[in-house]
């Protein structure tokens, strides 16, 4: 497994990242010496994943204040990277009382403790034996160490809970072929990845027992924002009456938000899916509470009515 | 758009295939001079489709007459060459009684016509201003002519009834965003290109009207297998209360195979998905007749019950 500081570290004069893009083929760190060049690696999908997001955002503002540039302006670049994660204006907000190394560190810190306790909420739920669907990567590399629900994969097998993992392949940037099975293989988890489009009839073959994804910004109704897709497994899983859980920390909450039709949703370049013929590319889409079966954060499992079950669980 | 001869022929000592795994990339022929070159074509999907596979078994088998090869083992190794699509068996049948090329190539336009006759009937179901999502290829290049699913886009935008077309890419082959994009290109109908797990999101968003695929084999009861991901979508599209429409001639039913269960499923090379981390690539996957809201033949609109509405539509 990898540790925190190999995912993103703050060093004297640079943010260091792992290229998440060239994973698993090449291991490669990004160097980024300004705080644009940390929010470019944001955009770019250097890094990647709302809580991992928002630890390389805090990062970046502590750069900045350690060069002693404008941290307004800091602050205004970094914030505009991506529009779906709220992690990342978390974190920034977060800094804005003390734009310290050490303050963006113990951000970091706690992100992956809130990651071990969602864990161990997420593993209480489910029984001996479970084949477990996932999509997109919500590992270690997404949130900083560990991981949400890479990280409840990896304790519910520690446990003997876990018999198997589906990995959703994930298209276009193919997070789940590239970077959780690469995890769940440095974890000796066994697993297969799939074709998205293979995952309904895996469940009606009964081979899915229920499906664990992260989230990018969860509204004060439970309405939760992930990555393109989540959306077609909830609806899928409803059908065939399997539970779906949403493993986020409290740094993904956003009360702020009435519900999932506010989330902005990124569209980005099309040429991700193709760059031969016209496409469409959103990156992320909104599961509404009603489809979510529990979304578990390191303050326990929440249910239905989340408007109530949420509101005590915000970051603090 | 394509000449039926562009896509499969008989020459005088060979069958020649448009090599559909380059395209549209490259626009390359194969010429398989022997049944096993043509079998080996049908397996590694030069050639692929239900009805184009059929066809491409039916000159195979002519060409082995003409060769004066044994008939018995070229109808069995082409019969083998893939398990899914029933077209294969049916035109292999229809070929013992007289394997001249001249019965090959009415087959072969039997399948075009037919296309034809499936695009009217099913472009009578739709409305002014449809949006229709689609899944893999089930163009002309699927069915050596005009197409099934595409043929009825194409006749529906002749008719001015279709306003836009979702192409799901169709991993892990990619027969939307490499084959479908490109029929549609040419024949000028507007469309986009997205990843499959986007098309539940743009259910939810109001952006589709109707789903239309093609079939690679129908059982007697109404369930259709197609490629993987269209049992995904039939939930999808329930769940938003959208049609979903089957084209696909009578060639393709098997009224011999009681329902779905029965129809054998391909499992290809995992390698296929990724080559890198374990993987699990099934081919196809069933529909079960209750998420189907029409099949559509040559012969007409076929709707619940099946097993009564398709008796009368086998193959003449």
């Amino acid at each position: 497994m990898l540790e925190p500081e190999q995912i993103v570290r703050l060093e004297q004069d640079a943010v260091v990242l792992l290229d998440q893009r060239l994973l698993p083929g090449e291991v490669v760190e990004v160097r980024c010496g300004t705080p644009v060049e940390v929010a470019t690696a944001i955009r770019t999908m250097v890094v990647r994943g709302a809580p991992a997001i928002g630890v390389a955002a805090a990062y970046g503002l502590a750069l900045a204040a350690v060069r002693g540039d404008d941290l307004g302006a800091a602050d205004a670049v970094l914030r505009a990277s991506r529009p779906t994660a709220v992690n990342l204006a978390w974190a920034l907000d977060e800094m804005a009382s003390d734009p310290s190394p050490e303050h963006a560190r113990a951000i970091h810190a706690a992100e992956v403790e809130r990651c071990r306790q969602m864990a161990a909420h997420t593993a209480d739920l489910l029984s001996p034996g479970t084949r477990a669907l996932t999509h997109c990567n919500a590992g270690g590399l997404a949130t900083g160490g560990y991981g949400s629900a890479v990280g409840a994969l990896l304790t519910a097998f520690e446990r003997g809970l876990l018999a198997h993992v589906w990995v959703d392949e994930t298209r276009p940037l193919l997070q789940g072929a590239r970077l959780t099975a690469w995890e769940l293989e440095t974890a000796a988890i066994p697993h297969a990845v799939i074709a998205d489009a293979a995952a309904g009839s895996l469940m009606a073959a009964g081979e899915i027992d229920c499906v664990i994804t992260g989230a990018d910004r969860i509204a004060a109704n439970g309405d939760a924002a992930n990555k393109i897709g989540t959306y077609s497994l909830a609806v899928l899983a409803r059908h065939h009456d399997l539970p779906l859980y949403v493993v986020a920390p409290s740094t993904t909450l956003d009360l702020g938000t009435p519900s999932g039709g506010s989330i902005p949703i990124e569209d980005r370049d099309p040429a991700e899916v193709t760059a031969r013929f016209a496409a469409r590319n959103p990156a992320f889409d909104v599961t509404p509470a009603a489809l979510i079966s529990a979304i578990v954060t390191e303050r326990g499992v929440h249910r239905a009515p989340y408007a109530e079950s949420l509101s005590g669980a915000v970051a603090a």
